[in-house]
């Protein structure tokens, strides 16, 4: 998405050889305007698999999912809660998510009565890196029955596994950009 | 609000004395739609003020700051980030916050450029209750030199302080909907 492109060009920073820092208009500031055009973006991509429920986690997917969800008729989105531990309790369905980031595990948890089964869902999320929010994502919606249509995200970093992954197992990947590598600071993004 | 309210009234569940659980279409499952139109009846009642930024704080916030952002032509959101402690950091504004349903303090910040000097903002949170976040995200403000045109929530807890506390200080308050009591598990709204 060109608009998405210029604007990491323009305000997003590269921390290190894997940060992408774009707190401008995507996570801390957003740019409301470009967070509805995104949406859009994604919308038109997937109206055709007819999703019925929007996924996400907390807290930056929300704003995105909610984008996405609205341009394709104002469908529910759910966002996934994230908490410490696996809770043992039969309303809800739980997934752990390995941070390779912070070296850490979390657990997002989804009540059931929110994605019936059988919900056609649209992951959405702000970043692709490692993958593993997505694959726990994932798993919740194979827990409850639920086909996934695809997964959305903003911002792919291309030079770390998830998307690849993601699409080996034969998934649907929309990524709005792609970020190929981070040199001296420098953002490159992945020609389309 | 009437459509809040009677969402409220069908969907909501009380809990004790004082938990309003709204997850199946506030702040777990979010229904879409009913979330724009609160977005546009928040932006009807402060268009006058013209705000220029929305400012709320994760995560829960983030979906109504976007929507009333959208309907007052796109303005820029902007989310405080919670952690656990304050940070000596020259580019950062922080406030503490103390929740009185969890006895914890915690401490919310904005990056200072993020929220421009003189910026006119609007405040939005999904829930008013003690009024110690909103009183947090007006401390930032005062911090930055940044004028308050209004706090707007989507539900107020009428039987806890802050509406009233946020009022004496001569903040204009608007809430979609307030919870006047919890009785037996039933919600009773306030008759507007």
């Amino acid at each position: 998405m060109k608009e998405l492109g210029e604007a990491i060009l323009k305000w997003g920073k590269g921390l290190g050889n894997d940060i992408v820092k774009v707190d401008m208009f995507l996570n801390h500031r957003i740019d409301t305007g470009l967070m509805f055009r995104m949406g859009e973006e994604i919308a038109a991509h997937f109206a055709d698999e007819r999703p019925m429920t929007v996924l996400t986690v907390e807290a930056s997917g929300i704003a995105l999912a909610l984008t996405a969800a609205h341009a394709l008729g104002d469908l529910p989105v759910v966002f996934a809660k994230k908490s410490g531990t696996v809770v043992q309790d039969d309303e809800t369905a739980q997934a752990k998510v390995y941070s390779f980031t912070h070296k850490t595990e979390s657990t997002i948890r989804v009540e059931k009565r929110y994605l019936p089964i059988h919900s056609r869902v649209l992951i959405v999320d702000d970043f692709l890196a490692d993958g593993q929010a997505a694959l726990g994502m994932i798993e919740i919606c194979r827990q409850l029955d639920c086909p996934v249509c695809g997964v959305a995200v903003g911002i792919e970093k291309g030079f770390q596994p998830g998307g690849r992954m993601l699409r080996e197992k034969g998934i649907h990947v929309l990524s709005l950009a792609v970020v190929e590598k981070i040199e001296n600071g420098t953002i490159r993004l992945r020609d389309d």
